[in-house]
């Protein structure tokens, strides 16, 4: 039976780095005979200036029959002045939460051959390797009412609601336990139960769901706090489960730990193994066209989306390595460049994984 | 005319730090012929112990009465199972609230002294020198509505409030510009314009009132690229102003490059030049009693009081300037100690600043 993948660049430096992941993604699918089918659609401002809107009814409805979806990156200063519902970030959200991909699985993870990339002292990140689990369909960035009013005595406001029911809460949850099984047993739940009722409650599932994982030790933290201990001592942590909004802020800090976000991937899992694939950096407008991004954490998302969601785990296992080796070669992007090492382009570093392969 | 002087030493550490704050007060007030006047009073678990409540009515109107407030730390794991209303929290947020401070002034500054205890390496951090300003009297920590109820299907769910008012947004745009001209006139609003509605109007409100700005350079940035480059590069920064939530996330995170948050006061004011004044770092709970916690946030705050809300600049400069030779001269309390320093208790730490006063 074929597996269908809808691959997505979208904007910036989307295209080059999906060119080179799908030629990785090609090579594997030849040589692991996985019979996977490549479809290519439009999403974020690639979308809108094809057809007027972030998300066409074409793009959604292949996502909604594809296994897996490859995505690049959305947006660009290019679409700043759009009103907020045709703006090329409503195409992701608009994926995120028409598929139900309310697992975002986001690993931050130091290369131990980019120690040096790191803004922090090596002895804090060498061997870094966290995991946060962040729910992506719903939390503030879903939650009704929103908007901007005029209040009768005439001013302004602006409003967002944020919102967690229990069963949502639950299923992370799930997701989060399981994912501390499988690593070190260790799950970290970060919110503002001091201040903030929503996650008083979302304190209080996750203490019960914990009480199924009886192997893994659940502790909490107040969001402030966890943006503390990440630039303090990163590596107490193994899981953390979050909330769409801190896991939004949180993710992007534990990445940046590592200084080499252009390495990371990640996932956004339904309850149906369908999942989208994107590295974890944005579309990088500023060096968009200029063929020198980094292609890696595009590739490294290709072998996240062959083990979770085409049941291909030895291909994946054949990429990382690859990509391994490749680091282990000296070979570096201009983002992960250091003394002593080759800088290459974006297509020479995905032919050089290729050539690892 | 005297002055008054409310000062709430709260729990954990706080009555040890405060006690040491209010001898170097004492002595500037002796020694400046300031007249300033001292009250005691309760707040938080403290005041929750005595009276059954975190923010007592005797509390609160000597607050008002006050035209400072010394302010130790509140919380505790002995109040944790309390309902939100009686937390020790509310005091402090009913304070702020009560009080109308809605300007919150955090400092992030890499003590030179002190650029070994950074987990970052020292290229990116010496010289660091932030000036975070937050809302702190709006937001989601006071929108209504909120709470946890059950739907109609039975579900339960928790909700809260992020919700801004031109007004509010204008008030704070004022005194982050205000401070930037006094700095190195860069300002960076941080928001998520990019998904919350609330902080589009945020935003737009930022840009209109730079126009009455010329000299400062507004930039904007989304919260979590807010929180990688406070990580990757934080000296491209000079003054950042953001709402109360993201305010909190980032201001710890950026008190922690520097590595001594038991360094770092802060200030939070209302449009009188009423303020409460505060160490940056919490009760710490697990150290309080054992004379070892760091008083020198809260001798800063003291300087910081001096010169925001009582008009006595030089005193300010005095302490200031103490605390800089006691760190020349090698003292040091167990949060910031490194090889080759002495190691010093709360009340030695206070007592070298005294002397070197
Ligand atoms: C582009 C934006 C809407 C998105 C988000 O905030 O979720 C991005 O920052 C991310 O983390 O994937
Ligand atoms: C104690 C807590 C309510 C408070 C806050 O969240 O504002 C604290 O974290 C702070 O930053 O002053």
């Amino acid at each position: 039976m074929s597996k269908n993948v809808l691959v997505l660049p979208g904007d910036g430096i989307g295209p080059e780095i999906v060119a080179e992941a799908v030629k990785v993604l090609e090579w594997v699918n030849d040589r692991f005979g996985l019979n996977i089918e490549l479809n290519e659609g439009l999403v974020g401002g690639a979308a809108i200036d094809a057809t007027g809107g972030p998300l066409p009814e074409a793009t959604l409805n292949a996502a909604r029959n594809a296994d897996a979806i490859l995505l690049g990156a959305v947006g660009g200063h290019k679409w700043d002045k759009l009103e907020m519902a045709l703006r090329p970030e409503k195409g992701l959200l608009g994926l995120r939460s028409n598929l139900n991909l309310f697992a975002n699985l986001r690993p931050a993870i130091l290369y131990p051959q980019l120690a040096a990339a790191s803004s922090l002292r090596p002895e804090i990140v060498s061997g870094l390797d966290i995991l946060i689990v962040r729910e992506l369909t719903g939390g503030i960035y879903f939650g009704e009412p929103r908007g901007i009013r005029t209040r009768e005595d005439g001013v302004r406001e602006g409003y967002n609601t944020y919102i967690y029911s229990e069963p949502e809460i639950e299923r992370i949850a799930h997701v989060a336990f399981q994912a501390a099984q499988k690593r070190n047993k260790r799950l970290c739940s970060v919110d503002k139960a001091n201040v903030l009722e929503v996650t008083v409650l979302w304190r209080e599932v996750m203490t019960r769901v914990g009480a199924e994982y009886p192997d893994v030790e659940l502790s909490h933290m107040y969001v402030d706090n966890a943006a503390m201990q990440l630039v303090r001592a990163p590596k107490q942590f193994d899981v953390m489960v979050t909330g769409n909004m801190f896991g939004d802020i949180l993710s992007d800090c534990a990445a940046m730990l590592t200084g080499s976000i252009g390495m990371l991937p990640s996932a956004s899992l339904n309850d149906q193994q369908q999942g989208m694939y994107e590295p974890i950096h944005g579309s990088a407008p500023d060096i968009a066209g200029q063929g020198i991004a980094n292609p890696l954490a595009t590739i490294l998302s290709v072998a996240m989306m062959l083990r979770y969601s085409l049941q291909a785990a030895a291909a994946a296992d054949a990429i990382e390595d690859a990509v391994s080796r490749v680091l282990d070669a000296g070979l570096r992007t201009a983002d992960i460049m250091s003394e002593g090492a080759r800088k290459v382009t974006t297509a020479e570093m995905g032919q050089a994984v290729l050539k690892a392969l």
